[in-house]
């Protein structure tokens, strides 16, 4: 057994972890911190845990040390200490954008402020499996991922690995994401008689997830937009690109299939019939699956390459775990068999 | 023209009474008042009304003469300064608790605090024109109702107007809420992620508009169990009382033509095809209607009765104008004309 | 490895069952029939599924034998060719309203025709291991529970079971209820526009679910209330009961406790600080378990006592697990670990 | 008064006309059909509308002369008997998409059949005010506009008038839709338990309303795709285009507030405080707004415009009201002055 703990795990990003770290075969859970719900039991504020596990949150100066140490802190939390942690454990993996980036420079760029570790910035592995597995494997510390940049990343992957997008030309994503994203915190724009029913955009570009996109893509001329709309729970990133000349339905088909066959959490939604026949993210709540889709206007050379997700899921711990099932040498999908529900 | 102004516009109640006084035929607004959103415009609070007034929130101790001053503070505010408000108009209509309540040691019970001015308690007139229209159109000063005593008194006035009800026995007040009822202050349960989709019973016995239910029903024995519901605007009572022995459906059919005959805003809801079938909050939102329903279980005596409302319109600001009208002399409906949409 | 199948499985019951089967460690479903979907994949109806399984749907005249056959049908199917299945399979779990009935008068009265099979009622142990669990362990027929059956009856089984209620008084039940407890085939009220935030009271007496809480609680004088809330997976009941006298607080401490020990997937909700204070529907999406609550008014003798599940699983697919557990010597939880979303 | 009838009153946007033309001070409904309601109040069908009329649908072959027909129908119907209703009004508005297009081939290339009355083609005048004014205060036949048409033509409005955008580069239209759109009949996506909290893109190119924003704008490299959110009412339009090289935010400042000075019902919103920054659909629910906005990159050239309105008002039945106060002479706002709710 892989004994884990969480640091910061009142929020929605360490909820999932601890419910999904206690549902799984090959770990234990022995500590679960929070300053503001000291001595509570978890189960007081992640409800879905009553009768599963008597945790009580403790303490974050007293963790002690674990195979493998998960923080789930707000943004900016974990490079102030992240030496501290490192003596906690040989392996952290960090749900958090501190240690996305690769340069600071760029860091510096989007997040405002200069990187308070920098030198820790290099030690860090991008935790996609999707783009770094094999990289994920032999690491011993890793960066979670932004919610939205998954979703653009995923539904950018098949049409960038396959080379189909005409890279002088700007690439758009539009994002639609669920109130849960903002996080446990309330505002006042999530009082819900306020976000109740909102297609609300709240960023038209410089999202600063937009950085991890062009980090993993590589690609220069992208805007992420992003809008609010009634959801708890998902993302879904729609990619409108302009494809290179030669480019076919056909090459799109099998650039599609070989991303799915290789990844066991990417399928590939693409139906003529029935009710479900692009990806939605509500079907995925509560599952790792990244569902992929896409429409091409040959006439025009529009590519459109849709991905939805649970942000929670594989936008965040969901993508955390099965890092962690890669580091351990464990099966990939191992605690993350949820297929998600219907209806929902 | 009767000119009218707000102490306290920023709230839900407060940007209702706006609207429709905005649209009012009869009135003019001179002034708005709020502290936290001093010198905005307000429409920047309450969106609806951009391009419909140029308004700022002023300065409450700037507020200026008025024929007619509404409050609509927190609670507990109004009966701290009334003296001073009497001194800006010859009327007020006052949207919170704290007049509501005839008598100063009900108050204290319901309230858990002494009343401040209880001097002015008998000076005001509970403000539901479906009980004291007569004594409105002469009155100087107006209570306001609360959202959900108001839905459960329009229930219960059928059956307490044409006893039909056996008031030995109890009864059980069931409502169901939409999320603006909280006010437009957020706290933790009101953050999206959380409300969203509840179906959550916060009060099952004590809820302060009991008191209210109790003083104009004339009824001791009387519970309210209040669950919120994913709706933003909307409540739906549903009483379950017993019947007097001898009652016969034709009693029910008298008793709610008569009250629906003699009150504008008072609808019977009682279809056998269509989806309308039964009162529904959902098509009341922006609509003064107060939409009735009911059934009996002659086997067991058991009476239902329903009544919807939106709680910001028949449950607040539209009750209020409806008694400005009264006390004016204009026609009761007056301003008050929006029929509500379908579908929403 | 026990051999499944499902007879009727495009519907939200089938593809419930569907989906805790085939991540059920010890099952396999062999054969899903639909005679409408013939032919399909089972994840084009329940696109949860893809990339979890590639089976298709069968023609359900040529289902092969196997230990345990579910039926998943429209009611009034079953019953038609329940000789038929038997033949099948040694063991049926029948999901219908067909055989939860024990008298075939009473089936009558309450589905207004006559039972079909009426030599196969006493053959079915009623399948609510909470009430039956020695009989289900033993037994060779099951038959399903209607959701608001089980919601209403696990929300008075403490009550019933420690004898606290006045049964001379009646028991008012109110329910309210999501979407998919209607099925998966739309009608006129489930249109989105029309069904979308809705507080509907679509039945004041004489569910027909009234008549398993009857038989189950030995009650007479019970009333279910059924309103459709905007929610798609979830039911709350809300039983309003009157006090045998000497009624205290502690004895329904007492009454709660005992029967949460005893069960597996009952728990207490009684809060007095966070978000989560009392029984709520929407965390139990997906989850087998039902939460518990209660208060009582000692002035008036009022008890309530509150049940929320979800209905497609404790209130059907998932209890009909629970009950192959039992009847096939697994550990009661067996499959049904699944703890439910939060924030959803 | 002016006398008005509407062909076809049972579907979303006919209720929408009538509701509308009750409350309009300068008409009077003579007759509303329904072959499928014949003889049923309209308000069985319409609930906001009881007691406030008893009209009942008639028969559409028994419908008397009036001074403007309102045809309400299914796309399709309009142009087969357009000469029968012509002969029984001077002025007819068509809601519906038959006489929206200016040329033949181009109809049966976006709705895959011929037109069946080409000659009245020019006769029609595309009924959006903020294009057409003129020719419409002087206009005998009307035709409706597409509610996603509306909102991407209004976004491209102000970037076309000011030559804003360079037409050498596609211009992609992300558009968000609530459920009403679809009309009030059914389909097995329209099921609540599947249409609640999808994110669903249901095209992705080839939309029948592009042919309107072709056509209307003069625009040649633009593609609609189309996305259902969880919503009733209410569209979203998101234009991405790519800025001429010498554009600056000083000029998309004046192109914004020159037609929004220009025109009653748009509006712009572009707050740097409070909850409400950009255009929102909710808040327009039956309000004939249209709301407007904008960012711009400079670096990339990369302009966003945003258009939120009520797909039934200002993308149906409020423009037509519009168009018919324009035809009358009447003031272009009378009887649509309702603002929208806050909060909703």
């Amino acid at each position: 057994m892989i004994k884990t703990a969480i640091i910061g795990g009142s929020g929605y990003g360490g909820g999932e972890l601890l419910r999904l770290l206690l549902n799984h075969p090959g770990t234990e859970v022995t500590q679960v911190t929070s300053r503001s719900h000291l001595g509570e039991y978890v189960y007081q504020v992640h409800p879905n845990l009553r009768k599963r596990t008597m945790l009580k949150f403790c303490d974050p100066d007293q963790v002690e040390p674990v195979d493998i140490l998960f923080l789930a802190l707000p943004h900016g939390q974990a490079m102030k200490k992240i030496q501290k942690y490192a003596e906690l454990a040989p392996q952290i993996i960090d749900l958090s954008a501190d240690f996305r980036l690769k340069d600071e420079t760029t860091y510096q760029q989007w997040y405002g402020s200069p990187h308070l570790a920098p030198e820790w910035m290099p030690k860090f592995v991008y935790g996609l499996p999707e783009l770094h597995r094999e990289e994920i494997r032999h690491a011993q510390y890793i960066s979670g991922v932004g919610c939205n940049a998954t979703a653009a990343n995923l539904a950018l992957m098949p049409l960038v690995k396959a080379e189909l997008i005409d890279l002088d030309q700007p690439v758009y994503v539009e994002i639609k994401v669920g109130s849960s994203e903002g996080g446990a915190e309330g505002n006042a724009g999530s009082h819900h008689p306020e976000r109740s029913n909102t297609v609300r955009t709240f960023s038209c570009f410089g999202h600063r997830h937009t950085a991890e996109v062009m980090q993993e893509m590589h690609l220069s001329k992208v805007a992420l937009t992003m809008t609010s709309v009634e959801l708890v729970r998902g993302a879904l990133a729609t990619v409108h690109a302009a494809a290179k000349s030669a480019v076919t339905m056909k090459d799109l088909w099998a650039a599609y299939r070989t991303v799915v066959n290789e990844n066991p959490f990417l399928r590939l939604v693409h139906e003529q019939r029935g009710i479900y026949r692009v990806p939605e993210p509500k079907i995925l709540a509560g599952s790792n699956f990244a569902d992929l889709g896409f429409d091409f206007d040959p006439q025009n050379g529009h590519l459109i390459s849709i991905c939805a997700i649970d942000n929670l899921m594989k936008g965040a711990a969901g993508t955390a775990i099965q890092c962690m099932n890669l580091m351990s040498g464990m099966d990939e999908t191992t605690g993350l068999e949820f297929t998600g529900l219907h209806p929902i």
